[in-house]
């Protein structure tokens, strides 16, 4: 049980590679094991298929047989013009073991693609495992919620200011915060800043890091008027039930348009870049409708800490019944 | 040379013992150590006397004959109606060599225990050790300078709030939190809050930690009105340069004091307590004079980083001048 949660592990962390050029389908990581070796790995190819499975199943060959494949998602039972079942795949491989680290909430899946294996007569496992739901945060909170998850970036000062009084902020953290930043952009479909900040910084927004020009997300700004040229508009944060395609959705700022998705409780995961400067400046949020302490505790959860030059990258997810993390 | 930074830091942390009854004398600590191993130790006395090394000699007795004296600050050279100079009892002490973390600053020593010592045909090194200096750092802030260390702590949530908008802040922080800020107390000669935060929270301000509630420091208040009784007043930062006897100056807040003693240059520590919520309340600071981001970097270092609870507590130094860490 032990060495599976490890290769489900391994398996989510090779579906990062997937993400977010398999738009709109997930990003799945899949590792074929034999005899405690890795014989075969695949992601989901740019544009969605093929399959993660499909790819470490022909790079296996015949080494599938009797080996063990471990793979984020349940399998898909539904056929597509676009690409056979990997539930029928998987039953036609001479694999003796499967272990599913997140069960499919697609309608079309839903069990039936664990149920499709069984009765090729290979055993096939379901092993909740955090990693992958963490993988596939994006696709499970589309699944459930009908809408995308939402990323809200904050990079900060000590004393939680995004600007000085006189509105400078350009930079508080350094250049490695700044970099991650644009691997953040690259790993999302789309990227929100508020009307004031575009109208401010005029951000482009694109992924500056070499090799990684391509994965400039679709850009939106929060606003009731027009925008520029390459830009798409929301009224409100409710709007990004609207969106297509977009499972992951990066917001930047400013303090208007982050208090805005916080007041409207749309907020699953939290990016603090941290500066070790004092400001006593403009703050990060406004009053987005808290009225006792109490409500306050408990809502976020660090899931992960590293130190980016002499700025601190801090991670939250948010703790609430409907947050991926629940996943089992 | 490795060895000998290990065992004057093993004196600083047993310094730590000293602080804060040893005022007005600094909190030193000594080690006797002969064939690798610790034979005596000591530090200095509730009160101020008997010194570190008297104790640690005392100790040692006879076992003193050979052996190396590690000592966090240069033994006084001055007699007093009080007890003898440390100097004169380790030229008496058989040692073979003695070893020194910081030099004196106190122009009755400063460089003349060290000589008188080695007069004595003891070889007696001085070996500049960051431990030492950190252990020391009140005193040296007050020599240097002629003021109290001030440390600064705040209480946030992860957006630089002190409180609701309402003016609910209790608590942001859980109970380890509180319980390390009582500790802080404990190791402090006075504490200091703003007139709003003596007025709103009526904070006891006390040591409320089982054995250590004779450690409860010097209460004062920044203001121009009346204090109650049992509190002292203090009516601009700059008037720290006028306590006696203040080594170690805690700043609680709220966030007028804050700003002000920042302000004025006056903070030489910030411990830093940081919940996990957003509160989208009242800022820590107010503006406190920056005029451009370049003044804001490189002021502060980060020397502790600890979880208490779902907390974190950050120590940041500051990084001026003046400041204890730039010892030598």
């Amino acid at each position: 049980m032990r060495d599976d949660a490890r290769w489900l592990a391994a398996a989510a962390a090779l579906a990062a590679r997937a993400r977010p050029l398999s738009r709109p389908n997930p990003g799945v990581g899949a590792i074929v094991v034999r005899d405690g070796r890795v014989v075969a790995r695949g992601w989901t190819q740019a544009g969605g298929r093929p399959h993660a499975e499909a790819v470490a199943l022909t790079a296996a060959g015949d080494a599938a047989r009797g080996a063990t494949l471990y793979v984020t998602l349940e399998p898909c039972a539904h056929r597509s013009a676009r690409g056979p079942a990997c539930a029928d795949l998987v039953s036609e491989s001479g694999l003796a073991r499967v272990v599913v680290g997140c069960m499919d909430p697609d309608p079309r899946t839903s069990g039936a693609g664990i149920a499709r294996i069984r009765e090729a007569g290979i055993a096939a496992d379901f092993l909740p495992s955090p990693a992958c739901a963490r993988s596939l945060s994006g696709y499970l909170v589309s699944k459930r919620l009908g809408r995308p998850e939402v990323t809200l970036k904050l990079a900060l000062s000590l004393d939680g200011c995004i600007a000085l009084t006189s509105g400078e902020s350009q930079w508080i953290t350094g250049a490695q915060a700044r970099a991650h930043t644009h691997a953040m952009r690259a790993r999302s479909d789309a990227i929100l800043v508020g009307r004031g900040t575009l109208r401010a910084d005029n951000p482009r927004l694109d992924v500056r890091l070499p090799g990684l020009e391509d994965r400039s997300p679709q850009r939106w700004v929060l606003t009731h008027g027009p925008v520029p040229e390459g830009w798409r508009a929301l009224s409100s944060p409710t709007d990004i039930f609207r969106m297509e395609g977009v499972l992951h959705l990066f917001v930047e700022g400013g303090a208007k348009t982050a208090t805005a998705f916080l007041a409207a409780g749309l907020v699953d995961r939290l990016l603090i870049y941290r500066a070790p400067v004092l400001l006593g400046g403009r703050p990060a949020l406004g009053d987005f409708g808290l009225s006792a302490l109490a409500q306050a505790h408990g809502q976020w959860r660090l899931t992960e800490r590293r130190q980016l030059g002499s700025d601190t990258l801090e991670v939250y997810d948010a703790r609430n019944p409907t947050d991926s993390s629940s996943e089992s």
